[in-house]
């Protein structure tokens, strides 16, 4: 482990990051807004914090960096980043303690979308532009992390994904991270200006355009209205944030085969297959189930469920309807999609799509090889086998988030909260989802959380958006040993 | 598959199921009770049916099974006996719908424990023996099944067991199972007389004494008052059945070490050692959860954390007071004791430490293997390697486990109850525990959950009972192909 690397490489993300504060500080200056000054204040913080990391630690430029060196980067870099990125929150008055700033940056930079704001349309433009660019930011740095930088670490089954993107240099790392990133963040900046402009077309100021554009991408779902998207009562608006929700969801190494000119990519991959097939079958279970209870209109309940299912799935958590005046089944419905998150390769947060269709996979194996005991099976994805290593790691990624889900649960619970909200506020953080149920429901917010609360489920959200075995790593006693 | 003996030998399952009917009988008959003609009825028409089954279907015998005549034995055998089961209550008047029978009748069968009574005290005498003999029954199937037929049949990693029951015909399965199943027979059937004799010492009439101690070995659950061992509220009896609970959740293969004269085979096995450590900090911690809350006596919070726990975690399901008042950190520590269950080999259900045990080994090699790619490591158990097999085997099952939970949860919650009671009821039956949350709780029934959900949680009864992979795998279309 090159401790000096490691730190000096954070130092060179944190400089990074305290740039783009200056995105919006243009804002604040042009628009004369109050949270100018503490946007100097934070971005003058981050980049003498970066600055000073950076010389502290001065090293060696390298083309290769070990696997270990790669998490830890990756773990403290993302940490560093949601704390510096609180600052301007922290700054801007007394109403925001430490740890809110902490939890509102981290739930933005994991794109979670889990808010402790009891009024969001009470803050400055300034902050809320703030908001959904640090969600904006972090998309990006999801999309090479999950396609560029974890197939190499060889987290949790990701290595699946390691031949499918194009690179010409394909044995050093860093080349390819660049490259596939430079690829991928086009896709990325355009979805994000078309959907501002169709937001625009159908009635949306633009200042809210942009900040909802800026957080579906991420499948973050911090919105500028304390209703959320509900706040517009539209059928187009919500038809268009479904379309990019369901693009946001979708691996975007796909996308880029696609604007290529293969207009079958998504429909070839299975995994792309499979989480569109479940965004229609639940919609349609969950609509048909609220159509009998609480919504006797077809075509608003169709609206309604498909807005929340594709929401919950992509892990964004905007809100059209407060689902827990749901019936039972659609909330449990919800609750497990929460788990289950959208493709790997997305900017979508939970379990992912394509483990679970290994794990669905894995067990009908499994019953086989009870029935043919001699035959030999092996797992397919898309018409190739898996190898064994990754079903594995696949296998052991599912076990550790199921292990971790409970023991927060368990502390969340030992904290002070009730049994469904520990239940839903922990699945909705650890799968970067942002509302859950009880008193973190999409029509409330985690305000009310305990202190110590906000930290753990701060931390869930880290786990959860670095694949959890790259931060879980950090303390295991073996990855510190010589 | 040969169709005719596997009909032939549900036949004389049926057969010997109905002579069993003579001991119910028996006591009905001394104490004269209302319940002798239905059990007489019940008897006639089981010993007739069983009798029909064998002699419609006459064929060779033979010492060899295939592994899937095995598995269609084991389901069609524990289904029939569950319905069978269910006469004496059906006949008995008509308080008891169909479906109540059967769901009360398969409840025992399965040593679950669930009831659809809400005035146990109002039964007959000869229908409450029948209620904790039907239990007791099952758990005797569940020794045999789980020690000596599952591993030869490769269910979900019982193959860890296969060598450890002596035996003087290794090859053949059937002479095994006869010698093994006398052997686990004579502990189990002593531990009953010692627990009867205890609780009579403690001042339980010897008619509740015998019946508790026929529910309490199975991991059964079913007691003869309304509000089961509370009723008592005596230390000793609490102390007493804890330590019988205890029991009945260790491998009996272990016990019959034990009575064999090698005083540590209990702390010899790492299951069992895991088993008794998770009982003790799990008591510690719940009972500190309550002691801070709702009862401020160390003393008392101990004993009802103690047992509380230990019947949870067992599978048992007595009460001696109602979790669903006390904190929410215990009550999901509770819930997540549901899933955990006690160990393999023994009558306890959920998925077993042993499995829990080699998931969180798993998980623990898969970091190890992250952070040193190239090491070769092995899984352990007790300081044996585990055969890449079972591990596959035990992490299918875990899958499927947590699959066929969540799809029977959307589906009672469908039939419509809530939310909780939806969790809580499908956790309690497919873990085989018995009360479980919302409008199951402990002082609650299962009398309220609609027609079809006791048809739904019955099922789930069986499949958890008969390991997930025997029942469900008749539902797999391979498994009917020639």
């Amino acid at each position: 482990m090159r401790w000096r690397y490691i730190l000096n490489t954070v130092g060179v993300l944190t400089l990074f990051f305290g740039g783009t504060m200056l995105v919006p500080l243009l804002f604040d200056f042009f628009a004369g807004d109050v949270s100018l000054l503490p946007m100097v204040e934070a971005m003058g913080v981050t980049l003498f914090c970066g600055a000073a990391l950076v010389l502290l630690f001065r090293c060696e430029k390298t083309e290769t960096i070990s696997q270990r060196e790669g998490m830890a980067i990756v773990a403290l870099g993302w940490t560093a980043i949601g704390l510096f990125g609180s600052l301007p929150f922290y700054f801007s008055g007394p109403n925001f303690l430490f740890v809110d700033a902490c939890f509102e940056s981290i739930s933005g930079f994991t794109t979670t979308g889990s808010s402790i704001l009891t009024d969001i349309e009470g803050l400055s433009r300034g902050l809320l532009v703030w908001r959904s660019f640090i969600q904006w930011l972090g998309g990006m740095g999801i999309i090479v992390l999950s396609i560029a930088i974890l197939p190499f670490l060889g987290v949790g089954g990701m290595q699946l994904y390691k031949a499918e993107v194009p690179s010409p240099v394909p044995d050093k790392l860093k080349p390819r991270i660049r490259d596939t990133a430079m690829i991928l963040w086009k896709v990325y900046a355009l979805f994000t200006v078309i959907e501002t402009l169709l937001l625009v077309a159908g009635g949306m100021s633009f200042f809210d355009a942009i900040n909802h554009a800026f957080t579906t991408l991420p499948t973050g779902g911090f919105s500028t209205k304390n209703a959320s998207v509900a706040h517009f009562d539209s059928a187009y608006i919500d038809g268009v944030i479904i379309v990019f929700m369901l693009l946001a969801g979708i691996n975007f190494s796909l996308h880029y085969q696609l604007l290529r000119g293969k207009p079958l990519a998504l429909w070839k991959d299975s995994e792309c297959r499979f989480f569109l097939a479940m965004c229609l079958i639940l919609t349609l279970v969950v609509g048909f189930d609220i159509y009998r209870t609480v919504t006797p209109d077809v075509g608003q309940s169709l609206r309604f469920a498909a807005f929340q299912v594709v929401s919950i799935v992509t892990t964004t958590g905007y809100a059209t309807a407060d689902y827990e005046l749901w019936p039972a089944m659609s909330q449990i419905i919800l609750l497990l999609c929460m788990f289950m998150g959208a493709s790997a390769g997305s900017t979508g947060g939970g379990m992912k799509c394509l483990r679970i269709m290994l794990c669905f996979k894995y067990s009908y194996k499994e019953l086989f090889s009870m029935i043919h005991p001699r035959a030999v099976t092996r797992i397919k994805i898309g018409g190739k086998p898996v190898p064994e290593e990754v079903v594995r790691s696949v296998l052991g990624f599912l076990a550790l988030y199921m292990a971790l889900f409970s023991i927060a649960t368990v502390l969340l619970a030992g904290i002070g909260v009730d049994f469904v909200t520990a239940i839903g506020a922990v699945a909705a953080t650890i799968g970067n989802i942002g509302p859950g149920f009880g008193m973190v429901g999409p029509v409330e917010n985690f305000a009310q959380i305990p202190y110590w609360g906000k930290w753990l489920l701060s931390w869930c959200m880290l786990l959860g958006r670095l694949e959890i075995y790259t931060l879980i790593i950090l303390v295991v006693p073996e990855f510190w040993r010589k």
